[in-house]
């Protein structure tokens, strides 16, 4: 099944406590989604950087087999999104040092004709009013789900609940949930979304996992356990691709089922692991698909219970 | 298997957000230990009372049918051990609003003599010195595991060391975890505790769930998905008490082993989830042995993966 998503492409500055500082790295929402998804599906990406776009990465890219770049525009004299961030020591927190929008603050990138027919859709962390732009030009969506953060819950509620009436999950953090519902308990909070549209709506929490909650259930998923954290940028994104990833491959005919979202949760977890053992993509490019076998199974089997 | 716990009786008074402020509970270590324990063996339970001590409290620990009430002593003259508590919006983080030690600060209980082949033993959190003299008593322990607080590492990490280099398994809260070891990292700080002698470690996170840190791998299990938190008073011994309830009846000729102790783990978040739902025991008298098995079937199904 085809799998498109729109979001950005970063140039970022990272600082971790136990690894130092990194500067000038492959980043972004999209960037990470579509490397995760790349492992099971050939994900179709609408995004758009400046002529300072390095070779270097478009290489990067290109080296995850699977995916679409027909819809990554480079645009002539504009300048790539830039951020810079520091994790605190809990590797959990952290500040944004600084933030350089450039393209984002000019018109969102086009959608190919060749795209329209896409089924899966994700529309990573952006004003909901650009994201709801993005669904209206697909016109075969079989399951659309979105991301977003604490800034349009502070500035574009009104446009984010416009949003939540059309899509069928969201996927944002613990404490957005809290942020948007007022609800600290992250099942109320998830119920209090649910009557705003969707049918799911995964809530993200870091090192402790992540929690759904669905129309036709509940439950909770642990993070894979390890030591290897070096850095958590991009581990949402990625937990979104290998989550999207999967379910455009094996959701079969309800891919927006209980049963369909949680399983594609637990391969979004497995990536996300894998992810915040180095910088950028470093991790991910090295990764095989057996690597990633070898530990959801090694996951699974932690999780099983003999009843 | 024979199960013995040494631990605290109290009196308590939670102030909670959501359900206001109760005064006059019964509470303590051994006693939310032993209601929890009961539901898979029969445990022994050696704690002191003052004659303060209501025989409602009495009657109560008597509704549960497994526990053998033998080893508590109720001393003339002496009071029993109160604690009054106020919990955050949050419902993890407290406030402890005052400590009455009582009976706390005299002599510790004497083990009774059809006591000392127990084999199984959950040394609940006191003194490091009280827990080590408590084990000394008994002769023919299969499996001990201890739990301690904050206080002790403060003013007694010595002692909790030498505590450490005696026993099968610690229990603690993933900030005394960091407290005691300086890493932040639950596994990396569980393998440190490794070091000092236990063959597993189990960092209890509340709602974020428990990790357990074993000699032969690790795992990271949920909490139960729940919306009904009125009090936590009480949950991380509940939790131990559903982990070494069911590794006396179930934990086969190696009970200590890390599928044994994962399992159990699992048992004792199911009891856990039960406790929060009301105050002191009011949520685990009503309990049925097939209310705990429903839940935990609903739980092992919720984490299955297909592999």
């Amino acid at each position: 099944m085809n799998l498109i998503v729109t979001g950005t492409i970063g140039i970022d500055t990272v600082e971790t406590p136990g690894a130092g500082r990194r500067e000038d790295l492959l980043g972004g929402s999209a960037v990470y989604f579509c490397a995760a998804s790349s492992f099971y599906a050939k994900p179709r990406l609408v995004a758009a950087v400046g002529d300072d776009f390095p070779d270097s990465f478009m290489d990067t890219l290109s080296s995850f087999k699977g995916i679409d770049l027909e819809g990554l525009e480079k645009r002539a004299g504009s300048k790539t999104f830039r951020w810079g961030g520091k994790y605190m020591d809990n590797m959990d927190d952290r500040e944004t040092l600084f933030t350089e929008l450039g393209i984002l603050e000019e018109a969102p990138p086009p959608v190919p004709e060749s795209y329209k027919d896409s089924e899966f859709v994700f529309l990573a962390n952006s004003h909901p009013m650009v994201q709801i732009g993005m669904l209206d030009q697909l016109d075969n969506v079989k399951l659309s789900v979105a991301d977003t953060m604490n800034l349009w819950i502070d500035i574009a509620k009104p446009e984010l609940t416009q949003l939540l009436g059309k899509i069928d999950g969201l996927v944002l953090n613990f404490d957005e949930a809290e942020q948007f519902t007022g609800h600290r308990n992250p099942v109320t909070a998830g119920k209090h979304l649910l009557e705003l549209g969707p049918r799911f709506v995964v809530i993200k929490k870091g090192e402790h996992g992540s929690i759904l909650v669905h129309k036709d259930g509940l439950a909770a998923l642990p993070a894979y356990p390890t030591e290897q954290v070096v850095d958590p940028t991009g581990a949402g994104d990625t937990f979104a691709g290998g989550l999207m990833g999967r379910l455009a491959v094996a959701g079969g005919n309800d891919p927006g089922s209980y049963s369909a979202v949680r399983d594609a949760m637990a391969h979004g977890t497995i990536l996300a692991s894998f992810n915040v053992e180095s910088f950028s993509l470093e991790r991910l490019q090295g990764l095989t698909i057996d690597d990633v076998h070898a530990r959801f199974n090694d996951y699974a089997k932690m999780m099983h219970l003999a009843t």
